[in-house]
């Protein structure tokens, strides 16, 4: 398999790649071997030639009319994404929003491990959350560094986002997933997504109005 | 401009539409009147064609080589997407994620209230949250139909997740937002989104792993 030139692969080819893995983690799970790429794409909603083209960038992973070997395909796309490590993050800001995403069960068994929680707030420092102590924003630095942190998780409110994401940045933090309602600005080399409940909520209304 | 069939229109493009609403919000705060296909691609990372055919589906809104009036299309949007009117929803689940969805800023500001919430919890009901009563259960269908709200969100853990979903669907709630990491079943005419934060974290690691 050819070597990918990661900065040739358009970022909405990146932000398909979950789904595809997804669509093929259910397939395996239910004994399905192989898939064509139109059946695939029936699942999806996508067309199955954007398939072939997203698969295209990483490798060739079907032969001509014969479809996906689905464990294959799988198990590659969960490499070529890195998700077959275990991941490490920061989380920053430690309100009800930061509460909840300490609690959110859904990312440990993805591999993904919150092992620092910050505040600015004098009177959450030092204490424990859910077993987790709270640090100032002062050891920022350190903390990641010598936990080897990858992941800083931006869960401040939206007038402080933007200053938590620089400092973040200025850490080396190359990832980052924002809470806050805002788009926060990266430099070239850091990527950040944000979770915005709103945008979905603007799909459901298109079906809603009368 | 002939009426959409709504039914013929794939579910990915309406997932995309908000994008172009934002995007033209943002070219008409900078005062650009005008806008090819080829640059709002530009911005969205999505090719000219999907553009214009995703488009197609609601009309005609630019003139061969003339580009889309950016006003004109971005009014035009909103109103096929329903976001010209005020929107109720309820919030079910008042741990620590419903108490950070209700604090949330980013709903009101674009037009979706939350103007009930309901929790399991008999400590609870009875209570205020920001002001708001925590209703029980089985208030839900009174309170759906005398407030006329057209929108659920679901914030309970995940072993109720579908139980909720189910009993908004038997309100005749149409569209519901799911915080919870499953994706609940729903029957046909009623709409669901998740909020997935791996799914976005998942898009990260692409670039993260070494």
């Amino acid at each position: 398999m050819p070597q990918p030139i990661e900065n040739a692969i358009p970022d909405v080819v990146i932000l398909r790649l979950p789904l595809y893995v997804r669509a093929l983690a259910q397939l395996h799970d239910s004994d399905t071997e192989v898939v064509s790429s139109h059946a695939l794409g029936e699942k999806l909603q996508i067309t199955p030639a954007q398939i072939r083209k997203d698969l295209s960038y990483f490798g060739r992973f079907g032969k001509q009319g014969r479809g996906y070997n689905v464990l294959y395909l799988l198990s590659e796309l969960k490499s070529i994404m890195g998700l077959n490590q275990e991941w490490r993050a920061a989380l920053i800001g430690m309100g009800r929003l930061g509460r909840a995403i300490i609690s959110y069960p859904g990312f440990v068994r993805e591999g993904f491990h919150i092992v620092a929680v910050f505040d600015a707030d004098p009177a959450l420092v030092g204490t424990e959350i859910d077993g987790v102590p709270v640090r100032n924003m002062a050891q920022l630095d350190r903390i990641i560094s010598e936990q080897r942190i990858h992941i800083g998780i931006v869960a401040v409110p939206e007038e402080h986002a933007q200053a938590v994401v620089d400092q973040l940045v200025k850490c080396e933090v190359k990832g980052i997933l924002n809470y806050a309602p805002i788009s926060p600005q990266v430099p070239d080399g850091v990527w950040i997504r944000n979770i915005d409940p709103v945008l979905s909520l603007q799909t459901l209304t298109f079906h809603l109005k009368g």
